[in-house]
């Protein structure tokens, strides 16, 4: 904001689009989380790269995280101004991205997920080079066949190389069941297939004598079922702490859970039926919904209008399971698809209690070069 | 880049994923559009939404454009630093973003377009309390169904209103063929129905002795043949600066136009016929193509490499086409989908002649808040 600007005080006042928090939904969010995870002896390590923002992850540090969660160095620069333990759950390749992590301020305790002994031997090297322990976990291919070793006997051969390095530290073993969409789906099959498959794996590193101490599982689909996964021990979801359509509609969550909408204006009504608002893909982001009323988000006040088509600056709202018919310079407020990459389109969040303003968080994660810049 | 750090001189000292513009083919297309709208007497006002850089806007006028185009406020305060005539292609609707295009620099000739009276008033409003005129062009809904006035008589009536009004300048007509993917396809009806369209609203406004000065029509996809719509005095492309693999696909660039890719490295090959690369929906976007391989990008120098799916930042590449076998820490060239919207992604351009680094372009106008801040 332009010194001298007025910043806005209520969502009237602000210039759409732009990127609303529901503080009261937030921490219900995180309330619920923690509860859950505290009840069932899990750790709770969030995935920040859903928002991307230092003052959320401190919240999340206070409600009880024994860690963040991160899949970029920027991420893991940002979170380390408010957290000493960061996991980045994604390898890192190459030079510049191996320095950059390894760079991290002295406080935080390093974990590194990763799937193979290219990614695990040039991170040793830099880890020894600098004298700085780095704790290792072998990511499990868990059904997704995204990354991950897909063998118990090949992790367990991970495992144990990385036990042999010096400044590695072996911790464990890491899966994303970005797969499991309907966990209590064909009478809870795709979670009992999931824990079985965690056990392999965590029998083969013990019969070996690698006994994982971490066992961390993720999503925001599963992770209300996570106490069923035998052997896990600690979850990192995170999209729960705002939620989104995508959420709604595999009944992972309510709609009154939804923290996060854009605010939106009427531009155009020029065409039967439908409206024009002025968040299109460069402020939702283009992620269809296949199924469910489709498109690309709802209306968070009526969610039985959905945005059905983007351009760049553009969202059509259809109109034909309403009989709402908005004027131009309505406001509405949408939630979208899927919010970790509408965040990632924001500079930043405002921060509403009902229609009074009271804070905005820079995003500060966004991006790709070094924090603070 | 932090003081102090090294900036790279070379594509592969870049960290990744990271934005990479060909300048060499930038140069080819801006004197492409250049020359082919020279030829045929038609303005040329590229639209800078593609970009979001001063650098290019500023390139765009040295080559002789008449004017940028932009779709909203930041957009036109950052081109503003480097042309006199901008037109805001995009209704402004709500109090904070008048006052915010009304307060661009003196130097800025202003047009707006707009498709009804509810815009048009408020706008007018503040025009004459400032008293900076604002040229106005009327929307039409060339066939797209997204926003526009649908009727000749219509937008006639649209324009005397515009008139009428103080520090209001009526300057013409604006559409947007969006709708137009294939403009020689089935015969060359699409282009043959947008020309009589367009010819039916110059009409209408003819008839009541409000010519129009301006025809302005835009898109990259009907680009080349612009000339075949008759009444057409200007015209608005975008993408074509870049080009990307969904205009390869329509068959309005070949591969070789294509300047912007991501450069990205593979960081994982654990599952067989396919590795991961570290450029996912949060560096390329995720916008589909259906048929013509599918997918979220191809790789620039092995097309044939589709990115099969990506998650926010993981993207898969299927190597069934290929008897490639890269290996992790390889890397790669993606050309997207669609470029404006991975452009959006993206702090800043690196910008490549060959293999060499000679710049880098900060994507200044994408993002909501004041430029300069």
């Amino acid at each position: 904001m332009t010194p001298g600007m007025r910043e806005p005080t209520t969502l009237d006042a602000l210039e759409t689009p732009a990127a609303v928090v529901d503080v009261d939904r937030v921490n219900r969010n995180l309330e619920r989380v923690a509860a859950y995870t505290r009840s069932h002896g899990l750790g709770w390590r969030p995935h920040t790269k859903t928002h991307k923002t230092a003052a959320l992850g401190a919240r999340q540090r206070s409600a009880g995280a024994v860690g963040l969660t991160v899949a970029t160095p920027r991420e893991a620069e940002v979170m380390a101004t408010v957290a000493d333990d960061i996991l980045l759950a994604y390898p890192p390749v190459g030079v510049a991205k191996i320095e950059r992590v390894l760079a991290l301020p002295e406080h935080v305790r390093l974990m590194v997920a990763l799937d193979s002994v290219d990614v695990l031997r040039p991170l040793a090297a830099a880890a020894a080079e600098r004298g700085r322990t780095v704790r290792v976990l072998v990511e499990i291919d868990a059904g997704m066949r995204r990354v991950g070793v897909t063998d118990p006997e090949a992790a367990f051969a991970l495992a144990a190389r990385a036990v042999e390095l010096p400044c590695i530290a072996f911790a464990g073993i890491l899966y994303y069941p970005g797969h499991v969409r309907d966990p209590v789906g064909d009478q809870g099959r795709p979670l009992h297939d999931l824990s079985r498959r965690v056990e392999e794996f965590v029998q083969a590193l013990e019969r070996g004598g690698l006994d994982p101490q971490i066992v961390s599982g993720g999503s925001t689909p599963t992770l209300w079922r996570s106490h069923e996964v035998a052997e896990l021990t600690e979850v990192r979801p995170g999209t729960d702490v705002f939620n989104d359509r995508t959420t709604v509609l595999i009944g992972a969550c309510g709609w009154e859970d939804c923290a996060y909408s854009v605010a939106a204006t009427v531009v155009s009504t020029s065409i039967a039926g439908q409206v024009v608002i002025d968040a299109g893909a460069k402020a939702l982001a283009k992620e269809e919904v296949r199924g469910a009323g489709g498109g690309y988000g709802a209306l968070l006040d009526r969610p039985e209008v959905v945005v059905s088509s983007v351009s760049e600056e553009h969202g059509i709202l259809d109109l034909s399971a309403s009989d709402w018919r908005p004027r131009v310079g309505d406001r509405v407020r949408v939630v979208p698809n899927h919010v970790c990459v509408s965040v990632n389109l924001q500079e930043r969040l405002w921060v509403a209690e009902g229609e009074r303003l009271v804070d905005s968080w820079p995003v500060e994660a966004r991006g790709r070069g070094r924090y603070p810049g």
